[in-house]
Formats: C-alpha cells, structure tokens, sequence
C-alpha cells in the first residue's frame, strides 16, 4: 500500500488546478486576448468557480506572471542541459538549434507570446514581469559566454550586445510563424543555424 | 491665385480624414489592444461619429489593413533607396540597419506591430493580409538577393531561406524594445550590423 501524506496530496491537487487554469487562459487569451477575456469567461473555460479561480490567482496579471515563470524555468531547464552536453557553449546552441526553432516556431506558444508581450506594451505591471525574466535569461546566458567563450576576448559589453542579438534572432521567430507559416523547414534552419554559428564567431 | 481642383481637394480631404481614423485607431489598438477596441471608442478617439468612420473602413480588419499596407509602402520606400545608393545590397543593409533599428525600436511602432501579430494569430482574415505583406517584401528582398548577390552563388532555396532570416533577425526587435528597452544602444547596433553582415556572407 503507498502511504501519501494528506498535505503531499494537497499540494498536487493544487498544483493540477493551477494548471488546468492556466490551460484555459492560455486558450482563452489566444482566442480572445489577454485584454478581452473576464474573470467569468476563463472561469466558465476552467469549468470552476470565478472565486475558485481567485483563489489561485489574485487577478489576470497573476495568470500571466504564472506563464512568464513558466518561460524561465523552461529557459533554466534548457540552459541546464546545455551545460551538460559535453560541447562548448556556441557548439551546444547550435546543435540546440532545432530544438528552439520547433518550440518557439510553435503556433500555439508563438500566439501567446506575442499576447503576451502585445499586452506588455500597454501595462506597466507586465512590461515589469517580461523585464525581470528577461534579465534572467540574459544574466544566465551572459555568464555562459564570459566562462566558455573567453578566447573571444569580447568585453563585458561586447558579449552582453551579443546575447542581445542572439535573443533577437530567436524571438524574431515567434513573429516568422505567424508571417510565413509555409517556410520551407530545412534550408530555413539550416541558415538560422548558420546565423546563431556566426552571432556567436 | 491658386486654383485648386474640387475633385483634388476632395480627395485630399479624404486622406486627411483617413489619417485621423489610423492614428486614433493605433492609439485605441495600443491601449486596449485589437480585439477590446470597439467602433464606438474609436469614434469617439477620433473625434467623429460611427457613420463618418464606416464611410472610411467598412470595419475593424479594414482599419488593420490599411496598417498592413502602410507597411509594404514603407518597405518599398527602402528598397527603392536601397538601390538608389551605389552600394552593393550587403552593404546596404548594413549601412541603413541604424535606421531599421530606430524604426523597428520605436516602442510605439513595436507595439502596433505585436498587436496586430497577436491579432492575426486568432483572426484567418489578418493572418491572411499579413502573409500576402510578408510575401510581398520577402519576393522584393529575394528578387534583389538574386541579382545583387549572384557571386555567393547560392540556390534559389539558399536564397529564400537567407531573406527568411534576416527578416527573423529584425522581426526580433519588436519583441526586444519590449523586454530590454534599457539596452546599451552602441554596442547592440554594432552586434546587430554584424549580424546583418554575417547572414549574407
């Protein structure tokens, strides 16, 4: 018989319930936007309660810090395999290269995304949020490159402006998926690839 | 005295009023997003009744596309300066990413650009005008990549998938000015330019 602890299996129905909101907002934003969707429609998409749903997530801007963690510790979990491959840092991004191109050229993400950031531009409390996890992201990725890439002999600045650019290459994908859906796979990875090889000479 | 034309003045009066319409609208579009933005309080922005601005854009999508297409007219603006300039498409690019940058950068222009993006991820209409804008300007770029670049001797594929990127490396910048607008803007621009370079080598 397995014996499970009754706050273990607290925390695990709570977490099933966040995630089963945050499934419907992310439909509902997609759909509708982030700006469009009431309390009352993601609760009758979640099928619970409008103050089940509070009890949560203290309003909407909660539900999208919720979807920007989430982005961090994906990027974390990433960040962690790649120091794991037993390749430099330029070599790992590029064989990691399909990889990225799949999960952000994903319409689904890429919709939510650009919601996402589409809402940034107009509220101030997740322009904050998109900030903060975007300084995670680049203090983690610079870090990598003044250890692993010190031959190059860039500057602090010099690498900072490189993983600027590396990031602008990726999330220009999230809008490629939407302008060019019929890209042809193959020889546009291959070039992106390249792009991210050379960012990185 | 000057004698002016009814007619031309008519049609002036017309396009004063439909510059009246967009730029209330992109303020509407930017504060509450696309989708959230009724006909009412664009009217009401715009300083005219709901009548008045149906005479204009028989509705909402009209209003996008006439974004979109001001776009692609700016877009050929640059490519015909482009040539004018006695410089290679390369050296082009690079000499005028400054000035990409600035516009790409500008957080008003970005944030239209996510909105609609963000809209065109829900909406087949949208989704549709920009894939016709995109292929537009991906064939302009591609047509003077064939001709101005024919020494790299690449494949028509090669070709396509090098404009597919470097439009990936710009479209990048919408999302950036968002999450990084504290970026150190000099050596950024240098990465960027190096960047452009590095795609068409």
């Amino acid at each position: 018989m397995v014996s499970v602890d009754a706050g273990q299996a607290d925390a695990c129905r709570a977490e099933a319930r966040k995630r089963q909101i945050l499934d419907a907002a992310a439909r509902c934003y997609r759909r509708h936007g982030f700006h469009a969707t009431s309390m009352q429609e993601l609760a009758r998409e979640a099928k619970m309660s409008v103050g089940h749903i509070y009890h949560y997530f203290a309003n909407k801007e909660a539900i999208i810090a919720a979807f920007i963690e989430e982005d961090v510790e994906h990027f974390r979990e990433i960040m962690k395999r790649l120091r794991e491959d037993n390749l430099t840092v330029a070599e790992a991004l590029v064989a990691h290269a399909e990889e990225a191109w799949e999960d952000v050229r994903n319409p689904e993400n890429a919709a939510l995304a650009l919601e996402i950031h589409a809402e940034a531009s107009r509220n101030p409390k997740i322009a904050e949020m998109v900030r903060c996890a975007d300084r995670i992201s680049s203090d983690g990725v610079f870090e990598l490159f003044v250890t692993d890439l010190a031959d190059r002999q860039w500057s602090p600045q010099e690498t900072r402006a490189r993983v600027e650019i590396l990031f602008t290459l990726y999330e220009g994908l999230f809008m490629r998926v939407i302008r060019n859906p019929q890209i042809e796979r193959e020889p546009a990875l291959a070039a992106f690839r390249l792009a991210v090889d050379r960012i990185l000479a």
